[in-house]
C-alpha cells in the first residue's frame, strides 16, 4: 500500500511512523502547506517523499487527514471529488461538522471519520514519535456509511497498531470528547494563567512545583493552532462541560469558605471514585 | 541517631525508608494512632519497631510529625513540652498556623518547621516508596529561631536524601503552596466530579479518556483525610487562588462563546510561557 498523510505534525508524523513500522505502507508520501515541515519531516524519516498536494493523492491508496480540524471538512470534499477506490480517512478530534459536511458526497463510502485518542502536549514534526497510538483507543464515526472495503482498511491499520475500536456517533463523539479531553486542556490553560498572573508580584511563586501541579497544568503548553479550533468546532459542548465544572469548583470553594468538613468529605469520597476509570 | 516517625502514611512512611536507606538512623521508631497502620508499616519494615507515643518519644534523637496538617500544632507544643536536646521536625503542607502556635514555646529552638514537595496520589503504609523526595525542594520556614545544631541535623538529612532546601516564610510558603500545590488538588476533584457527573446520563462517557485527561484528573484519587486538613488551614489562600481560577476559565469561556480568536491564541501563547518552568 502506498499512503499519503497529510498535516505532518505530532498526529501525522506519528501516524507515518507507525504504518512503516508496523508493515502497513512500503511508501509513505507527506504533504505539509509549511516547508520547513515538509522538510524536517522528510529529514526525520517520518515519510519517504514531500510532494505537493494535487501529486500526492493521485494513484495512492490510502489519503490520511491530519490538519487542524477547521480545515478538515472543506479538504475531505475536495479530496472526495478527485478519488474512485481510493480510501480517504481523517483524524481529527472533533466528528459533527465534518460528518455532516460530507453526508451527501457521492464518494461518502470512501471516507472513514476516525479519531484517535492519543496525543502529546507538544507539536509538530519534531513531537511525531514512534510506538504513538498504541493501547489507545481509537472513535469510528458512522461506519455504516463507510465502504466495507474502507472500514476493513482503515480498522485494519489501528488493530495492527494496537488500538481497540469504539463506534460512535459524531455527536455522541464530540459530547464525550468534550468531557474527556477538551476541558482537561481549557482547565490545564487557565490554571497556567492563574499562576503566571501571580508571577508578577511573586517572582519566586513557581518554587514550590512539585509532581502535581506538573501533570495538573503539563497541558498547557500545547499549541493553540491545534486546540482553537477543536474549542471553537466543539463550542457548544465544551461551554456546557466549563459552565458545569465552574459550578463544581465554586461548590467546593463555598464549601471550603464555610469549613463544611462534611460536604467535602462527600465531594472527595465521590470524586475518589474516579479511581474505577483511572488506574 | 535514633528516630521517632509519627504518622505512617504515604509521608512518614516514605520519610522512614529514606532515614534507614540512607543510613541517616540506626533505629526508625513508629508511632500511628491506627493500629492496622502501624501493623503494615512494621510488616512492610518502614519501621523497625512500633511504640505508644509516649514511650516513642523518651530517649530518643530526633521527632518526625508526618500527621494530617490540623493535627501538627497541638502534638507539636505537646511534645516539645517534653523534650530537652531532641530535635522535633514536621512536614506538614500549612505552616503559618504552626509557627504561630510555637512561636513562643520555651523550646521553639528545637523545632525545625520544614514541607517537603514531593507526594502521589496515595495514601497510607503501603503507599510508601523507597527513593521518594529525591530531587524535590525542601522548604524551610523561620531558620532562624531554631537551633543551629537542630537546623543543621534536618537539612544534613534533606540534603543527604537529595533535596535542594529553600527558606522561606510562613505566610510566603503558605500563598506560594495554594498556587502551584492545593489548587491542583481542588481543579482536579472538582474535574472528576463534573464527568463523573455525566456519567449519570451517559455510561461511556469514559470510554474516550485518553492520557492528557488522566493527567490532569490523577489527583483527584487523593485522600480526603490528607487534603480537607490543608485545604481548611490555608482557606484564605486557597479562597483567593480558586477565586482567581475561576475567573480565568469564566474569561476563557466568554472567548470561546464569541469565537474570539485573537483573545484566546494571545491567551493560550501566555499559558504557553508554562514551559519556562516544567519541561
Amino acid at each position: 500500500m502506498i499512503a499519503t498523510v497529510i498535516g505532518l505534525g505530532l498526529i501525522g508524523g506519528s501516524f507515518a511512523l507507525a504504518l512503516k513500522d508496523k508493515g502497513l505502507a512500503e511508501r509513505v508520501i507527506g504533504v505539509d502547506n509549511n516547508p520547513a515541515n515538509a522538510a524536517k519531516a522528510l529529514e526525520r524519516g517520518l515519510v519517504d517523499e514531500v510532494l505537493p498536494l494535487d501529486s500526492a493523492v493521485e494513484g495512492v491508496d490510502l489519503i490520511v487527514l491530519a490538519i487542524p480540524v477547521n480545515a478538515i471538512p472543506l479538504l475531505a470534499v475536495k479530496i472526495l471529488n478527485r478519488v474512485d477506490r481510493q480510501i480517504v480517512m481523517d483524524m481529527g478530534s472533533t466528528k459533527e461538522e465534518l460528518c455532516e459536511v460530507i453526508a451527501q458526497h457521492n464518494k461518502r463510502g470512501r471516507f472513514v471519520a476516525t479519531h484517535p485518542m492519543w496525543g502529546t502536549e507538544y507539536s509538530g514534526p519534531e513531537a511525531a514519535v514512534r510506538g504513538a497510538f498504541a493501547g489507545r483507543s481509537v472513535v469510528i464515526c458512522q461506519r455504516e456509511l463507510s465502504d466495507p472495503d474502507a472500514v476493513a482498511t482503515v480498522e485494519g491499520i489501528y488493530e495492527r497498531i494496537g488500538m481497540p475500536i469504539i463506534e460512535m456517533e459524531p455527536e455522541e463523539h464530540d459530547l464525550h470528547a468534550a468531557y474527556v479531553s477538551h476541558i482537561s486542556q481549557v482547565t490545564s490553560y487557565a490554571l497556567a494563567l492563574t499562576v503566571l498572573e501571580k508571577e508578577r508580584e511573586e517572582a519566586k511563586i513557581f518554587a514550590l512545583a512539585g509532581g502535581g501541579f506538573e501533570s495538573t497544568v503539563r497541558l498547557a503548553k500545547s499549541s493553540g493552532d491545534m486546540w482553537i479550533p477543536i474549542l471553537l468546532k466543539n463550542k457548544y459542548n465544551v461551554l456546557d462541560v466549563l459552565r458545569e465544572h465552574i459550578h463544581q469548583l465554586q461548590i467546593m470553594r463555598r464549601m471550603i469558605e464555610r469549613d463544611d468538613v462534611e460536604g467535602l468529605r462527600a465531594a472527595i469520597l465521590k470524586a475518589n471514585s474516579i479511581r474505577r476509570i483511572i488506574h
